[in-house]
């Protein structure tokens, strides 16, 4: 039986993906019908993503799975329509990419790079960092890439600390749950990364409360999402010394408007939300291969609770 | 019985290392009269670092062992007077200081994080990065420095080669030696690093012939020796492009001079010989317990080749 497989994730992406997806869907012994346009009662499956102008998924009665192409599901989840099961994108290539920028901009903050690369001459001031256990990294959001940054920056040596909504066990890292951990953890931390996905309950999640709360000169990283984050509020941080340098990757609006003032703050580096991209090939790989266990009959991997929002 | 040890190594660093030193010669059970200055012949060890006065070794007849602050030790291993046998320091402090400085700038010149650093208001380019395997980082040297800088880098992702005199065996790394092993390293890094000691075979290893060979758009980084490197060929590197970005952490003369063209040269940063400082409290333990296998009969550990220069 050949599957009708809906692309759905806009026209640009479907350039890129077309022949990576048809190469994994062969390679995972699939026979498909790769389409961007289907009479809906026809479609098995949904490739999506939030360049899609699909918004109404009522008609798609026999769609086993919608399957989203990135890591962040917060524009589609609270769709009224889908009642689908939904998958997000979880993906090796993925989690390295943003292990490498974590780790990248976690060194640097900890080795004091900018004043290095922006010294004038003949600045010769020989100031020896703290070693990588004096410093407390802390991560908001202890899921999938939360817990392969923690991974790799305890490997790197650094003492890491992690806050999550249900109590967990991670090797070396010390976990935190709840509100009560959460001001621990700011409290606890010279260097702050959020890895939270974007939900009612995390929008805003650091504000001016809990920029408070953190370690006067400590270091803020943010790749998760950009609401999660009250934009002034961090600002004022940054403004009165409490964060020492800022580096952002995810914005309310992208691409951030070239008059929002997080341009003008030379504590703030802006990264355009590339920390960790989904790569066709592997993203491919990943989508034919959680379709092919469906359609063998077991569970569809990297679920969204849908409730939760994540 | 009481071991005279002579500190010689600079009033500076003595009072920095007095008491760590008396703690460790305590945890290690040694009965140590710890000195500035003493009769030559009653001395059982000496403590040394560039920072000596010390010239001539010849009267330090009943000496067992030189025991050098500093990793290089191509200040003292070229003395003609100097019969005893030297140990260079090794230490855990120092080898992660510097495994940390590589993994920071090589992560640093993989993410093109200078480019975000300085970007001008709303420049917004969403350029992914290719992933780490897909980076060569060559290594010249696979001492204890070279090794565990691969070792890390390996673990990081990153397709890992190196260069030594000897042939060697590291896991996961591609192990190359001789001068044959020289070029096709260079030809082959897309990041290269330098952690030879300084010797009369290794000083201007990289000259003008060197950089040739290397990739066009490649990014360098010395936490080596000065002298390793022809300044003025790095010079001409950069400006070709041949170069993309250096960072160095050592100079032939320390500090930099303030009108060396390195410092005016955007594409070059300077740390002020920082990569890997030898810290006391570790260090003092080093020492503290070699010189304990030494009264104990065993081997010294450590022992500089005075043949090979390292
Ligand atoms: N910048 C980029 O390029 C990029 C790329 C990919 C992803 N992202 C962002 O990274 C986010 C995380 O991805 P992921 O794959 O790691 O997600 P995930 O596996 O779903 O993990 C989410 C983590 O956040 C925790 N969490 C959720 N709501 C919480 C709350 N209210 N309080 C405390 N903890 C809460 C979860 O706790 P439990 O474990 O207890 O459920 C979980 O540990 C994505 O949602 C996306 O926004 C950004
Ligand atoms: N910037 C800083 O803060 C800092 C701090 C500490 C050390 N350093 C520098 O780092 C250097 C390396 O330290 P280490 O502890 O790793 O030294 P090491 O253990 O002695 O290792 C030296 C490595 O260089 C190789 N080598 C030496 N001469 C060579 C030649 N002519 N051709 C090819 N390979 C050669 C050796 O090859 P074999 O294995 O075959 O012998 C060995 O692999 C030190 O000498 C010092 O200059 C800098």
């Amino acid at each position: 039986m050949t599957l009708t497989v809906l692309f759905a994730a806009g026209d640009a992406a479907f350039a890129e993906y077309q022949q990576p997806l048809r190469d994994a869907f062969v390679h995972h012994g699939l026979k498909v019908a790769l389409v961007t346009d289907a009479a809906p009662a026809d479609v098995d499956y949904i490739v999506y993503s939030p360049a899609s102008t699909l918004r109404d998924f009522t008609p798609y009665t026999r769609c086993k799975a919608v399957l989203n192409l990135w890591a962040g599901v917060e524009k589609i989840v609270g769709n009224p329509t889908l009642t689908q099961p939904l998958a997000r994108m979880v993906d090796p290539a993925l989690t390295r990419g943003m292990v490498e920028y974590v780790c990248g901009h976690v060194l640097r903050y900890h080795l004091g790079m900018d004043a290095y690369i922006s010294a004038p001459a003949g600045q010769w001031i020989a100031q020896e960092p703290p070693l990588a256990p004096e410093r407390v990294v802390g991560i908001l959001g202890l899921g999938e890439l939360g817990r392969a940054c923690a991974d790799a920056l305890v490997r790197l040596g650094f003492t890491v600390e992690g806050w999550s909504s249900r109590p967990k066990d991670v090797p070396d890292v010390t976990c935190h749950h709840g509100a009560e951990g959460f001001n621990l953890l700011l409290q606890r931390s010279d260097i702050l990364v959020t890895l939270l996905p974007l939900t009612s309950q995390t929008e805003n999640v650091l504000d001016a409360e809990a920029f408070a709360q953190m370690r006067d000169g400590s270091w803020f990283i943010n790749p998760g999402r950009g609401a999660l984050i009250d934009d002034d509020a961090l600002l004022d941080a940054i403004d009165s010394g409490k964060i020492k340098g800022a580096t952002l990757d995810v914005f309310r609006i992208e691409p951030l408007p070239a008059d929002h003032p997080f341009w003008a703050t030379p504590n703030i580096t802006i990264t355009p939300h590339i920390a960790a991209t989904t790569r066709a090939e592997s993203a491919s790989n990943v989508i034919a291969s959680n379709i092919a266990r469906v359609e063998a009959g077991q569970t569809l991997l990297h679920k969204v609770d849908q409730q939760r929002g994540y």
